[in-house]
């Protein structure tokens, strides 16, 4: 930026100069703007900017100084802050401004600082309003989905995974992002061969259940997973601070019945929750689920801060992004006062019979070479009870690490770098 | 506890019954009760107890049937729940009731099922209001510290550590726990054996910078960790949805000058903040910093939910229990309103004023043998600039892998188990 607007200091347009005390008064200086060029005037304490579609901006001097995106401010490479926040006068104010059809230069008057701002990256960090949305609190990019699901489900092929660079990730991730889970055909049945595809997201979370494995029901573990029972719909995790984000499993091998595998769209089942019973929805948004696993020796866990987290999580701006649910793991629920014992069973309950509809259910049996991911933080996952023996591999990658390699990959596939979005 | 009563019916002491109709007319039964044994009564949709210390419990007939204790109902070894809470009708009632000075039996009206609960679990588990704490929120088991914790630092020594077993565990996990960090003094000087010795917490956290670091400042990394300048007290992660809760250093080696290691309580400067700033304190409770993690190719990290966090967080009681904060990885504030740019930033500015007043810097000269661990989400670190050769090992624990980890060295050196707390 910085050497952009100098080295094509002679080519650009003529600046329009504005000091202190012409830009309060100046009504001249704003009227030979041109009408596709923004237009910066100084107020009492920061800059107001017209845009030329409409509407405007108003950025405090402070503000704008700490965000200064000058190498002396911003390291280039790590986009960390190199410039010390804390030597900013409360008075600061600038001594000079002017711009072009680029962007708008400053020069502050308390040092001999110049900060230059691109028209398009103070339009996108222009303050806007996140007020919590009042319609179905759902991302618009999500695709929600039923038991219909199943007449064409996400899938992509291993070689695209393994060969196609950049942009077979990218369309593997797209898909569990906009779906919540995505399968992979052919692919090798070994664990070696599985472990190896997961890694082309990221390195594996490694939890007190180990990193990548390799089981059976054996119950070898203090927990229902590792038995053949039927498990209802659920997410895993709920007893970490932080669940999961993808879960990967592939059946190895399978002589026996049953233990079909279930699949459910928590996030088409909050819409229908919200919907049909918005004051349940309000409920398990609200009320904090205490959370446990406890079955093995050595170890206890609960998610910090206690009481734990809602069923339904939101952002600031109202956005769902977070489903915690495995009703099992569920503890004393000590926190409730007495009036609300019966809204939050009663919503429990509602959010149970959603889930558990034929219309949410979506089963299939896995089979050796067809690899299943979902988004744990989304789709609520469960099987039917099985006799015989069962093989099945997999793992966990952190939502971090999974969003990170999504970002990535939605990045070189369009040329961008990550400057261009931080 | 089931079979505890059923075994112990001939020598406990006499039954008091009471069936619906009884319980809601009868004075009398009420006044037959010991004063020593709390008194139970029905009521429209559950049952009260009086304690006879004072005070009164009103838990619903949902509530307790879903939490019932028995073996049918709860899985004894891992705590989860093995009865389905959506079989409860909503107008469950107990067809009888009776106690004794253990603990209360119900026999419920719609099935022949049985719950029994003792006294003292009923009693920790009785309804406490989480009513915000106006005072300093800060968990009363911590031992807050300035500069003046030099002089007597908490310190166990390897030995303790790998030979003591749970006691040995136990006390160095205490000490982070009141402290905030802890040295280990007598660790040999290698990195195989710094890893053993974290590994006696946990296994270790993986991240995109790795798993165990044995590292110079080589510049390898994006970030200006692997560099040799100056960092200002910081706490790590604050890109990552969930910071890591411990963080383990062992200098291996220096040949140079500077580079001394700064330690600073999150916790204490969270207080002062409170005292002397109330309004920043609010401030910096609630306004939400983006972060990002963006100095290697192939990795772009930013929290969930979007806009981040805030740099103190607190949980549903009010209480203090994490800091996030570095202001170098500070993102774009485009979600700050304008009016509250210059309360942020004046927040922001007696927050560093407190964490960099030479009262509340601890300063230390690491050396080889001497490792120190501390506790991410409440002590802040940071490093004087350096020249020469610096070889420094460690890792992160995650925040629940740590906290397990105490709970049960604190379970089994007081010989409890996980069903005495679960």
């Amino acid at each position: 930026m910085f050497s952009r607007l100098n080295k094509s200091a002679s080519m650009r347009s003529p600046l329009r100069l504005i000091s202190n005390h012409i830009a309060r008064s100046s009504v001249s200086a704003r009227q030979t703007t041109s009408v596709v060029s923004p237009l910066a005037t100084l107020s009492s304490s920061g800059i107001r900017v017209s845009w030329p579609e409409g509407g405007e901006s108003h950025f405090h001097n402070i503000w704008l100084r700490d965000h200064c995106r000058c190498p002396r401010c911003l390291h280039q490479v790590t986009r960390q802050r190199l410039f010390d926040t804390f030597s900013i006068p409360d008075t600061i104010k600038p001594s000079n401004i002017d711009w072009d059809d680029q962007g708008l230069r400053i020069r502050w008057g308390e040092s001999d600082h110049e900060s230059n701002f691109r028209w398009p990256w103070l339009r996108s960090n222009s303050f806007t309003s996140q007020t919590p949305s009042q319609s179905i609190p759902i991302p618009s990019n999500k695709i929600l989905w039923g038991k219909e699901i199943a007449q064409n489900p996400p899938t992509v092929s291993y070689q695209s995974v393994m060969q196609d660079g950049e942009e077979g990730i990218r369309k593997w991730l797209d898909y569990i992002d906009s779906h919540g889970f995505c399968y992979v055909t052919g692919v090798p049945v070994s664990p070696e061969k599985t472990e190896e595809l997961a890694k082309m997201i990221s390195h594996i979370r490694m939890t007190h259940w180990g990193g990548f494995w390799d089981f059976t029901a054996d119950e070898s573990r203090g927990d229902t997973a590792y038995s053949n029972l039927a498990l209802r719909a659920h997410t895993d995790n709920t007893y970490y601070t932080e669940p999961s984000g993808l879960q990967m499993f592939h059946m190895l091998e399978f002589r026996g019945k049953g233990g079909e595998s279930l699949l459910v769209d928590g996030f088409q089942a909050a819409k229908i929750l919200k919907e049909k019973y918005p004051e349940s929805y309000e409920i398990l948004s609200t009320v904090r689920i205490p959370t446990h696993a406890a079955g093995d020796d050595g170890f206890l866990f609960q998610p910090t801060p206690n009481p734990g987290y809602p069923i339904l999580n939101h952002g600031e701006g109202g956005e769902l992004y977070q489903i915690r649910y495995n009703n099992d793991d569920r503890s004393t629920m000590r926190h409730l006062p007495y009036e609300q014992v019966e809204p939050f069973y009663t919503a429990l309950k509602r959010w149970s019979a959603i889930l558990t509809d034929v219309g949410s259910e979506y089963w299939r049996q896995l089979t050796p070479g067809t690899l299943v991911v979902f988004d744990n933080w989304r789709v609520l996952h469960g099987r039917a009870a099985f006799t015989g023996y069962r093989r099945l591999c997999g793992c966990y990658i952190s939502w971090d690490d999974y969003q990170s390699r999504l970002k990535v990959a939605r990045l070189k596939t369009n040329n961008k770098q990550v400057k261009d979005v931080i």
